[in-house]
């Protein structure tokens, strides 16, 4: 996975039409109407931009090569017709949680909690890109999972979230909004960013 | 260890005066006379600034809870008198490093190389600190380690950066600068840093 850079903007333009944001633990995040989302860093000097978060796609941190197999073969792109469920959900471990030596980490992780096994069993219904918001510094969580699943698959994201939710790695989960959204936008090729000719307005 | 940011800014302003600057691997780095740290996010505004680097303490990668034990029972603080000896050595990893999962990265890094067992047996000689880049899209280099010593600890530095410039791991390294550095600075109190009052010019 390369490093990348994305920008979830967070207003009343994109794509992506908000359909709630809940605060599942500690401080609620502003609401929304519709989320952008940019490859690139962007601090929208937009007015209507209520917030921005910001986060890197970037090397694996806990799987193994036999795990990473497992999950390359399995996973779906973003971006599927037919995926105009999402999900963004940001959160921030705790301190104690990064005080952790690695092998304290991962046997939090995976042996204690299967992060890895679970998200496995729904492969290929919902896709999933992580981004790292933990090393730049300022940012207000550490991870922005975005999620994208069709609407038949409902179920099975909720009970992703729900197993995960009651692992013994949550507990050091320190905050979390759980952000849900409908792909709404013009369909003349829905795979094309909509480009606006400043000139021809 | 917490996530603080730091700026590397490299030109003719700062207490530390450089002794040399070596290309080890790829590209060299535009030559500067003195380097300045500060602990925040800086795009310096002056003139003579040639370069600056970035990067973030962060949560340990591969040490292990009684790896960790270890180091943080040997580990010196920076900012000691008489480490008046520094070094900054950017590093940047291949594609192949970080697209590798992390059994197999944590295998190299210790199993293969020592990193950890190497870099011990120089504690409390050599002052170090770590600063991460690689989440830091568009950052040049992937890691930026700055070592102090004392003049009386300059053959083991060389020594420790010989011995794991052999390793294994240093076969995934893409670019790497050795940049020296020696403390020159007004002696009023070399802990302090110097603030000038501008309305006193």
């Amino acid at each position: 996975m390369s490093n990348e850079m994305y920008s979830f903007i967070g207003g009343s333009t994109g794509p992506w039409k908000i359909v709630s944001i809940n605060s599942v633990t500690g401080k609620a995040m502003e609401p929304i109407d519709r989320l952008e989302i940019v490859n690139e860093f962007i601090t929208s000097s937009k007015a209507e931009t209520k917030w921005v978060l910001h986060g890197t796609t970037s090397n694996l941190r806990y799987t193994t090569r036999q795990e990473k197999e497992q999950l390359d073969a399995k996973s779906p792109p973003l971006g599927r017709k037919g995926d105009t469920c999402a999900a963004l959900i940001p959160i921030k471990k705790s301190k104690a949680w990064w005080e952790l030596a690695q092998d304290e980490r991962r046997t939090i992780f995976e042996a204690q909690s299967e992060h890895i096994k679970i998200g496995l069993k729904y492969l290929p219904a919902i896709a999933r890109r992580l981004h790292h918001s933990h090393d730049l510094v300022g940012e207000p969580f550490d991870f922005l999972t975005w999620f994208e699943y069709s609407p038949a698959h409902s179920d099975e994201f909720e009970e992703l979230v729900s197993i995960l939710r009651k692992s013994p790695e949550w507990k050091y989960v320190d905050r979390e909004v759980d952000i849900r959204l409908v792909l709404d936008k013009p369909s003349i090729d829905p795979n094309q960013p909509i480009k606006v000719n400043i000139k021809s307005l």
